[in-house]
């Protein structure tokens, strides 16, 4: 096969779908995802089968267990697609709608109309569910998509692409508007990142070598979730309860998330106080607590944090701690090592509440909540395409309307400019 | 001078400015920009003898008339540029603005904020006035600015540029909030390109050429407004008289700008009547008339358009005209040759009208009105930064909204993550 011409074939169906896709009506978008849905529903064991064929050559090549992990598919991960996919269908359709009108002096009204992107290609690693998930709200969102899944969920994702299809069929809109790209040669997705006239956004979904490699390569814009060094800020005037929970809950509840807490800030006033009752709780949790030398004088058990410590995503059961002298100095750490994903502060003080979060540059900044909270679900999004810690574009999770822009539109009477 | 340690040193200058810009009140921010407007009154004619400096340069170098005029500034433009910044003091700041609050079942309360970009290079070409321009909407916009202009503007740039350090040194903003790099070295530019750890966007203004060599090279999301190849489409239901005026206007009412017509598409039912009435017009304005063979029929003496025609941005006075018999056919023909800039309709059916309206996929589609309303003033965004042809963050005219991003605030009281 020569990868060249078969991504460019790939992208030229991409775009003939593209003009008939943007312009689906919300009934007929609907009407595909609920075919897709059915025939991921039926085609149950045959996505299993495949699954367990990905599966077996995974064992072969001695992945590691959190990636088998992603990888897996159960009976129950498929009903949660289908559900998944349910649930889109329930979403307002964004495409279309028109915000406030303006007259202006000249006598033209303007305003602004939500419309699709056009076409995104998504790179994605292991969890085969991505192939559905990324495809319905590309589709909602009257977006083509081009996916180009991890080549260790290889069979997996094309018996999902084949229903997607099949579902497809059976509607007026385009089997074509959603396409996999069916090689795991590496030059395949260097060749997609090329298609910019063709391909207008490229969101990477994956571990840090995937990401750095697509923003690398890619000519086209690029959504991407890099880093998530989330901070919680104790503050002085913090209510202890509420600020241990939520230490507790934004480190414990799942380690391998992004919106995990990494790094710990804490007034220096309330330190003494609060560090050695979390120390208790994240030693029940098996969590290792690291910390900076006035972490270290409260809890002189634990190691010191290196300045590596406060630029690392663990993503595991490992917690640095800072113990700070003002909220000033809270946020210049979170200035100077975070990556702009979550941060959180616990106070009972609004004006340091209002300052942390009016100063805080992170796509989500909070207030006396676990910075866990970040997710398009969690924020009533519906459903999310991932979690951009870029500045351009759309923040934190990008949902539906993240998945859009904005065109205008203006209304004359045979209005002419002088 | 080592051109890469000095575009550094203005990266790292500018990352410092801008965590004071970016949490700025508007009072200190308009405080800022009026000093620097009256920097610039005050300093009118020593800006006008460095702009005698660069015209002198340019007749040596024997610039074209068009540059030279764009070049030239005189007491009238200073004006503008002083009452420019006295209008963006009075728009409406959007930084720290929060949209609607939800409150979500888990019983956190999610809001979005508008922030900053953060800091943005601005690669421009002739026009001194950008300097000013430019600088004071990213000031407004809480954005630093690093600016790099045409080595034909040298010295009236720098004239310009130091009436901004001496206005912002009378405010708490720091006079390193807009940095003009004062070296007519192409490598600059390449450099700058390359500093995606401290820029967040970049904003070439200018010839295609410099948009596509800055495209190409940038490391850095650039916003881009590339070609203007703008229609106008004239129904079979369109009311004549408004046809007309709208599209002698569109075409003639200034031939360089890029919300000019290039191409105008009329229904065949039409065509009779109304062509041989515009083709006098348009000779009567030393227009170039070029058509279709459906065209050269109803007016035989016109010249046939080639394919380059339907793809070119003449900015000037030619003008070409294709036959069709749908609205679907107009709808193709922008969609393949238009550049998504700006097309309108002219047509009294409502539904003629939507269907238009929804599927040109451009930054601004027009009901019956010309295409020279697509621009910021027109569209009271009070200023453009540019217009964008690009489909990501923003499209069409970009004011201060456009040059703004939005961050997630959760409030919670002691939430956790169940």
């Amino acid at each position: 096969m020569n990868i060249s011409n078969y991504i460019k074939g790939i992208c030229e169906k991409a775009q003939q779908a593209a003009e008939i896709l943007a312009i689906a009506t919300t009934e007929e978008k609907n009407e595909a995802l609920t075919r897709i849905s059915e025939s991921i529903q039926s085609s149950a064991r045959k996505i299993l089968d495949a699954n367990e064929k990905d599966l077996g050559e995974a064992s072969k090549d001695k992945l590691d267990p959190a990636m088998i992990d992603r990888l897996t598919l159960t009976q129950n991960t498929i009903e949660g697609i289908v559900e998944g996919i349910q649930e889109i269908v329930k979403l307002d359709d964004p495409v279309g709608t028109i915000g406030p009108m303006q007259t202006r002096p000249s006598g033209i009204t303007v305003a602004q109309m939500r419309v699709p992107i056009g076409i995104i290609g998504i790179i994605y690693e292991s969890r085969p569910n991505v192939t559905a998930d990324a495809a319905s709200l590309c589709l909602k969102s009257g977006n083509v998509v081009i996916l180009r899944g991890g080549s260790e969920s290889f069979y997996s994702n094309q018996a999902i692409e084949k229903c997607i299809i099949e579902g497809l069929s059976k509607t007026g809109i385009p089997s074509t508007a959603v396409q996999l790209i069916a090689t795991t040669s590496r030059t395949a997705v260097g060749e997609l990142l090329t298609r910019k006239e063709e391909v207008d956004l490229i969101i990477p979904r994956g571990g840090k070598g995937l990401i750095t490699r697509v923003s690398k390569e890619s000519k086209i814009p690029v959504l991407k979730h890099l880093d998530g060094i989330c901070h919680v800020y104790i503050d002085k005037e913090a209510d202890h309860s509420k600020a241990i929970n939520i230490a507790e809950n934004a480190k414990t509840q799942r380690y391998g998330t992004c919106n995990t807490m990494e790094t710990l800030i804490i007034h220096s006033d309330c330190a003494p106080v609060i560090l050695p009752k979390l120390l208790k709780i994240f030693t029940g949790h098996k969590v290792e607590v690291r910390g900076d030398k006035k972490a270290k004088v409260i809890i002189p058990t634990i190691k010191l944090a290196s300045k590596k410590d406060w630029e690392t995503e663990y993503l595991g059961p490992v917690l640095s701690i800072a113990v700070v002298d003002s909220v000033e100095d809270a946020i210049m750490h979170i200035s100077k090592y975070g990556s702009k994903h979550t941060d959180s502060i616990v106070t009972e003080n609004d004006k340091t509440a209002k300052k942390f979060l009016r100063q805080v540059d992170s796509s989500s900044v909070m207030l006396n909540a676990s910075t866990r909270f970040a997710d398009g679900y969690e924020y009533g999004l519906g459903a999310e395409i991932g979690i951009s810690t870029d500045k351009l574009h759309a923040r934190g999770p990008v949902g539906l309307q993240g998945l859009t822009s904005l065109k205008w539109i203006v209304y004359g009477d045979g209005h002419i400019r002088t």
